[in-house]
């Protein structure tokens, strides 16, 4: 590992389904910059549906590449927070990861090497009191920090062989239909599904491709959301690259009642 | 262009339509902290309403001198992202500011000189593939950082003689009579309307002024929201310096069902 | 003082009631990075319920052991604002506080020190022009970027005597039962009661302690939300130390409709 705290400021990035402006999110950060006060922080979402660990393993995997080499992540979707689940640090691709080990992580794992597993076994490394139901703050808020002080990743606990791995539902693809779902919604509403452009390559984009979910129905795979008029359903493939439902100008989730889960189906 | 990026640490400030928490604010500041990790980066909204350029465009108008010389500014709320819309880049009086040309920085430039305006025309300052629907992530983020660095906006495209104005509902002046309109919504609720306190220069503040939007109606002007009781409908002139309809304690919009955009009449 | 400007970066912590992505957060953060570009910003949480005062001083006095020494807190809950209440500064324990002297601050004296108490009563040290609505913005926020710079907490203004102090609701403790209430409602939706561990030292754990709150009940005080199955109504001891009621996957307070205030009787 190359220390991430030496050269330049260590960044610490936050996924929970914690809520918006939730004062737990304000605890981790006090407590991280209690042990490295020059760790920059930065917030992906505290928006993930809540214990809703599959929309988190989705979101962590769309916004990971936007991030710099060596960033070291938390994320808390923890419905299990103080049984007995383990709590993991992993190194997938060139980032650094902290996590309860349900799965968060494995939707990483599925395009990126993981390179290390451990658990996080070394009571001296967190807070002096761990909470049964915080360990935010009293577990992966203080090893993050020490991580971007310089710890060596080795320190934190024994190496596991494998962690969690949630079972994806399938995409099934036959010629002229893909079967999909959606994995989760977008601060906009938008319905983001597990359809990725590359199974979509022999779809045509014209209006001979029809874009089924739930009874609604729409007809055309688009580049953007100014091809169609407000309050259209519509179809695109979004920024993560994958199929996307839209209601332009509006939330197609609350407008439509869709939630991840739901079915998608796409015919041609 | 001073060089925002030597002295002292750069500030960027971001203000979106991507609601609050959202992943793809994350997104962004991984990618301006990838190419300078010393970038500071604020939150200025995120909770536009949807795709309302103009409510971005006065919120804008309200915070920006809150902000030091020399802050690049990233705004975005783009219905047309991915269009023939252009991006630019706009120095307005002391500050930078990176957004869609779509009237977004419009209101600044009412009270503001606009000193340089030049179209992002340089891709290799973007990154390596623009999504067509998140160029905050693609483009407005990656500029953001280099300008941050030091980078000379001469570097980001050619100049453009004006950007897109939108054109704001009229203030109407009479003797004993104005008639505006509520132009944006607080995150308190508070109905923020476009008549300026210099417009209600001649209007009494006592009990003799009455002031109407939609079927509801109040009298007189005060100071602060405590000088009525809990559940009144208050007017008075906000931090913005215009005047402002509020019901203490409690959420204006959501309690009068008022939208930006509702006619607001003070009359004495 | 220790001067918190020298050593290391100041570290400035906002907690509000402007809600979530709020613009007024973002024009108090371009205020403090105006005076001081090198000021750490934190946002404890944004999310206290509008005016409510009472539960700001709660969620302050649960957070602020997860910050360092030394922190310097700005925090504005102020349905007075612009009215004759003071504005204080007040060192207690081992940080810095800057707040309306309408009793926010008071829960966090139950437990700690009161060093020092201040009226901010300088306005050189203020913004130039002082807004009746937003002092967060014109007094709060440069005084604490210029805290954050070492100024001398003497120079705000004169000392007092005391600080305004709420009444807090009475634990009412007698053998075999235990009266409070609920005193926040945190980011998921889960009751926080005022009845501590400490005072729940002799009631059973097991299913002979029964918890009622409105018409709600259950039994058994569990450690973790994982003890129990989803959608179950539950209680446990929460992370700050505090009885709560929590629904397992959901919001207790939207699935039952109760907000702060509400009785809750724990009897064995």
């Amino acid at each position: 590992m190359t220390s991430p705290g030496q050269q330049q400021p260590a960044l610490i990035a936050l996924t929970t389904d914690f809520g918006a402006s939730s004062q737990y999110v304000g605890a981790m950060k006090g407590v991280i910059l209690g042990i490295n006060p020059r760790a920059v922080i930065v917030d992906v979402t505290h928006s993930i549906a809540g214990q809703n660990v599959a929309e988190g393993a989705w979101i962590l995997d769309d916004v990971v590449d936007a991030f710099p080499d060596g960033t070291i992540h938390v994320a808390v979707v923890d419905p299990g927070v103080g049984t007995q689940r383990k709590a993991i640090y992993a190194r997938i691709g060139t980032q650094h990861f902290l996590a309860p080990d349900n799965g968060l992580l494995s939707r990483l794992a599925v395009r990126r090497p993981v390179l290390t597993i451990r658990e996080l076994a070394e009571p001296s490394l967190w807070r002096p009191v761990v909470s049964h139901t915080f360990h935010g703050r009293d577990i992966f808020a203080p090893v993050a920090a020490r991580l971007s002080l310089g710890l060596d990743p080795a320190r934190l606990g024994p190496p596991l062989e494998r962690m969690v791995e949630l079972v994806w539902p399938e995409v099934v693809v036959v010629p002229g239909k893909i079967q999909g779902s959606v994995r989760s919604v977008d601060s906009l509403g938008n319905l983001i599904t597990d359809i990725s452009a590359d199974t979509l390559r022999d779809a045509p984009r014209d209006e001979s491709v029809q874009i089924e979910c739930d009874e609604h129905e729409t007809v055309g795979i688009y580049e953007t959301y100014g091809d169609q008029p407000p309050m259209t359903l519509m179809a695109l493939i979004g920024s993560s690259g994958f199929l996307e439902l839209a209601i332009v100008g509006d939330s197609a989730s609350m407008m439509l009642g869709i939630k991840p889960g739901t079915k998608v189906t796409v015919k041609w």
